[in-house]
């Protein structure tokens, strides 16, 4: 008998950050953060986890690749805590269960996105994992219990445990038991919510998320502010803007914190950059198409938001896609066809770029081609999705599988 | 009987920047802030004032072109206060003194540095307008009196009737009379501070300070926190530096500051930019330069400091400039031969741009040619000079000398 489960996660994309630690161990987050699971049908992590008494350590490949799972490490951790709750919630009341806590696991892993689209994947892998083991394991756990382990693997990964919105709340205690990801809305809440991922050419290598916000603990006057008396309304507010479907609101309180994020950033010693001129451009001119659409309807009408590094997710109503599709690719010519997923610009493909009545062209320039390397455009979506056999990873032998 | 004098006044640059107004038509500010002002041997604008019965009204050449003083505007209102104080402090006192607060004035003005220099020419303007008339007026008046004349023409002017250190006192009062300019520190103090202005290329044009402060003010959750709980404290710690010629802490306040405000610049809605990837990388290259100079003498070695545009500041004690200018140079070529005022490179001119031993060059690529399209090296200086009739602007007939 073959013990094994595989799983896909989503990509989550925040609204309000998590920047900083208050528990480096347990990853345990200095405030409260939100986001958005984008659509597994575009991007998502696939993880396949089997257990064997022939398997003699635990050993996992992303894509394709063999990484070293080390003591004390995230991934270590997060296997040996799904162990524990199998064995807890499982065998311990079961004892006719199998004993697969006492395996060890072979996992395999594989991302649909490329690295270099700079999309963090850590979220969407730890996410994968967590869920793969939880459905090897058949645990009696519902996603926010989850959403514990994963946290450990990766803070930003407990959010990818759920679909819709989400609300990763910071919680009290210091054993991080209260540190958990909840659903503030389902996917269906709000359907017509899309995402325009602008995957931006950056030569330099950033500081990474992990060291950044910590030396931001350690430096930034201004992050203390941020979390006690900033990012608790922000929470209350978003989380109501989204109950009610207030685009205006979920927008303006979006790039907001997009802003603040960096803005603290910058007033670490030494400051960390991640947005470069071309993400700059980019919140230049969605910062003039909410000004028109202000202008004639009273409403801002897109999002942007930037996580560590200078891709822009721009958020939007499924109605304005095409109008903003066109804006940015006018802006940032494209090297390749837009992928058109949702088959807005039908066999003729993506026209001229049209801007709305009384755009200002001035506020930036027409970018060189490939400034803006790609255009990902997908939806909200759900959680975590357990897949069938034939989507399995490993092969009989328990490595992985080669990939067309 | 020509009443006529000139005056020339120098540009500062904050250490710790003033961004924000309590009251915009007295200009106070939200904060105090503190600057070095430069040699005026290097930098300097260039004001004559002349009061003659014959004048229909007032007038102002600035660099030979005219603008006009609108009545209600910050011209017309540093004259007017001029003229007051006349009246007040001297004609309401001595009888036989020439009533020349009855007479209008013509004013040529001019800056030796080009516009396109992106220098902030209203501070070392506005500061020569008001010290020339308080030369023709010849007022009893300490450079603490005039600031007050002198900020409500722009702000930061205030701060370029003194030499040396100067902090500009927020005040208090509802009127303005205790927000004006005091010397920390004369230049005679600290003789050895140096500044290298890296004038860097920008096409976009950034949002004037005047209405980039206010929106800040309105819009950033953040700035309330640093003008209560930030400054006040960077205020007392810089100027105990400054009085104890300790470069290690008068730098790392200086570059915590101006990260701060950029920073604050950035959590306004909509967001603020004024440094771009040029001068992300002098900061990258700066703090590199920094890190190898604090692993072998503990301390840093030089300051960045940016103001509402991209050019950098770097503050640096004498001994340190020319390997500055060399590591500069390198990373940042120049299209013209360094104007070397103080004779560091002799006739050689620069060498090969040496970087100190433990440098990691990989922090900041090699940049095109005239991405930094020129390096003016000054030093502190002293503050407005009463120039002899010689270097007078204006012509026997009271319009601006035709310059050679």
């Amino acid at each position: 008998m073959v013990f094994q489960a595989t799983t896909s996660a989503p990509v989550n994309i925040a609204c309000i950050k998590y920047w900083g630690k208050r528990d480096t161990s347990l990853i345990l987050p200095t405030n409260s953060s939100l986001s958005v699971t984008l659509d597994q049908d575009h991007l998502r992590s696939t993880t396949t986890s089997r257990a064997d008494p022939s398997f003699t350590s635990d050993r996992l490949w992303l894509n394709g690749k063999e990484e070293i799972v080390k003591d004390g490490g995230r991934m270590s951790t997060c296997i040996k805590e799904m162990k524990r709750l199998r064995k807890e919630l499982v065998e311990d009341k079961d004892p006719k269960a199998p004993q697969l806590s006492t395996f060890s696991v072979h996992i395999a892993s594989y991302n649909n996105f490329p690295t270099a689209a700079g999309l963090a994947s850590s979220a969407s892998g730890f996410a994968a994992l967590v869920s793969s083991l939880a459905a090897l394991y058949a645990l009696p756990c519902p996603p926010t219990t989850l959403s514990l382990i994963a946290r450990q693997g990766s803070g930003s990964a407990c959010r990818s445990l759920l679909g819709g919105f989400v609300a990763w709340e910071q919680g009290s205690q210091s054993n991080g038991l209260d540190s958990h990801a909840v659903q503030v809305a389902p996917e269906s809440h709000w359907p017509t919510m899309h995402a325009l991922i602008c995957v931006v050419n950056d030569a330099k290598k950033g500081t990474s998320s992990t060291s950044g916000m910590q030396r931001t603990v350690e430096t930034s006057p201004l992050l203390q502010h941020r979390i006690k008396h900033v990012v608790p309304q922000r929470m209350i507010d978003i989380s109501k803007a989204i109950l009610e479907k207030d685009f205006d609101s979920f927008a303006r309180i979006t790039m907001a914190d997009s802003n603040q994020f960096h803005a603290v950033a910058l007033d670490t010693s030494p400051p960390i950059f991640y947005m470069n001129d071309v993400s700059r451009a980019i919140i230049a001119v969605v910062e003039e198409y909410n000004r028109v659409a202000v202008e004639t309807t009273g409403k801002v009408k897109a999002a942007y938001t930037f996580d560590a590094g200078p891709n822009a997710v721009i958020y939007t109503e499924e109605a304005n896609v095409k109008e903003i599709i066109e804006m940015i690719v006018k802006f940032f010519p494209q090297q390749e066809k837009f992928k058109d997923p949702f088959g807005l610009f039908g066999a003729q493909g993506l026209g001229e770029g049209k801007l709305p009545q009384g755009f200002n062209e001035a506020v930036a320039k027409t970018w060189e081609l490939g400034s803006v390397k790609g255009l990902i455009h997908t939806k909200i979506g759900g959680g975590p999705r357990v897949l069938d056999e034939a989507e399995a990873l490993l092969n009989a032998e328990g490595t992985p599988k080669t990939l067309a």
